[in-house]
């Protein structure tokens, strides 16, 4: 099979939106057959989503309203690396800021590249079934970011993956997590 | 079991950063308990992708280099939506384009959100083993967008599944199609 080098090389870049969230660049590239192009991008600095599960087969998972898409959507506990921050850290950490879940351990599930097309993000997935509440009887969001409003919400597995199979469940991580988790038999 | 108002209402937006590719938003917005913050967001088309399945399980896929992550990818052809254009369209056209394979007919595998908290961008997904190709004996890309390289590789199903549990395909919407066409029993 041939293999034709298809790496574009950066000639130089700027930072053309430095937001809260979000890092806009805008570098010009040289593209393999020699011609320059600009290519924008989105840097992030990669996440963490973990899918607990509760004696009995029952999952925690968060409803959210999503901004850019305008609506609530149900998701795993999923968050930001913070600088220096493991993924494992990461995924322990944002499960207990948002549904008062501490992890005592948890297995990796592999990793994936949201959109490649526009940003570097790449989510880190885990499993966890060794859990339990931080404040027992008081479960729900602890410490979630200031702007972030969360509803804690459990469903059977089963109804998960019903809801992914119905498109009902539509977030990227949430569904290939599941996905993820079940053909390697931990589901 | 509680349904809190989580919705987050615009009060104003500006178009921050017009680029080619990214179109980048900073809305103040009204938070459930009074409080005001700011969304930023990418303002995105939509886009539709399809497993294209040629006799004796053969996918056809694309070899990508992809900047923001600075590395090649292996894709299912995919492409943003065309003012107007619906996403059997555009998922035809695109796999034309990049592939030089005709698709007579398509299924749909249902649709999902890349990363919902920081774009909009939703990515309808198809199936079909119906398509020939464009010019037979020069199957490639055909009219790929000038500044878009790619390599068409056909690879074994089994092979595919393989390298999603592997690891070794990491695009979201590339493993997302596979694992619901095989749920669907396509695959």
């Amino acid at each position: 099979m041939e293999k034709p080098d298809l790496t574009e090389k950066k000639i130089r870049g700027s930072l053309v939106y430095d937001g809260n969230l979000l890092k806009l660049h805008r570098d010009e590239v040289l593209l393999p057959g020699g011609k320059k192009t600009a290519r924008e991008w989105i840097d992030h600095p990669g996440a963490a989503a973990v899918i607990p599960v509760l004696p009995g087969n029952r999952v925690v998972l968060v409803r959210q309203f999503r901004y850019p898409v305008g609506r609530e959507t149900l998701e795993i506990p999923a968050g930001k690396l913070d600088p220096g921050e493991s993924p494992e850290e990461c995924a322990k950490r944002e499960t207990a800021e948002e549904t008062g879940f501490h992890i005592n351990s948890l297995q990796s599930i592999g990793a994936f590249l949201t959109t490649a097309g526009f940003t570097d993000e790449i989510i880190h997935l885990f499993y966890t079934a060794d859990l339990q509440p931080c404040r027992p009887g008081r479960e729900g969001p602890a410490n979630a970011d200031e702007d972030e409003h969360l509803s804690v919400v459990i469903h059977p597995l089963t109804e998960v993956l019903q809801m992914i199979d119905e498109g009902l469940i539509m977030d990227a991580k949430t569904i290939i997590a599941f996905l993820r988790a079940q053909r390697k038999g931990l589901l």
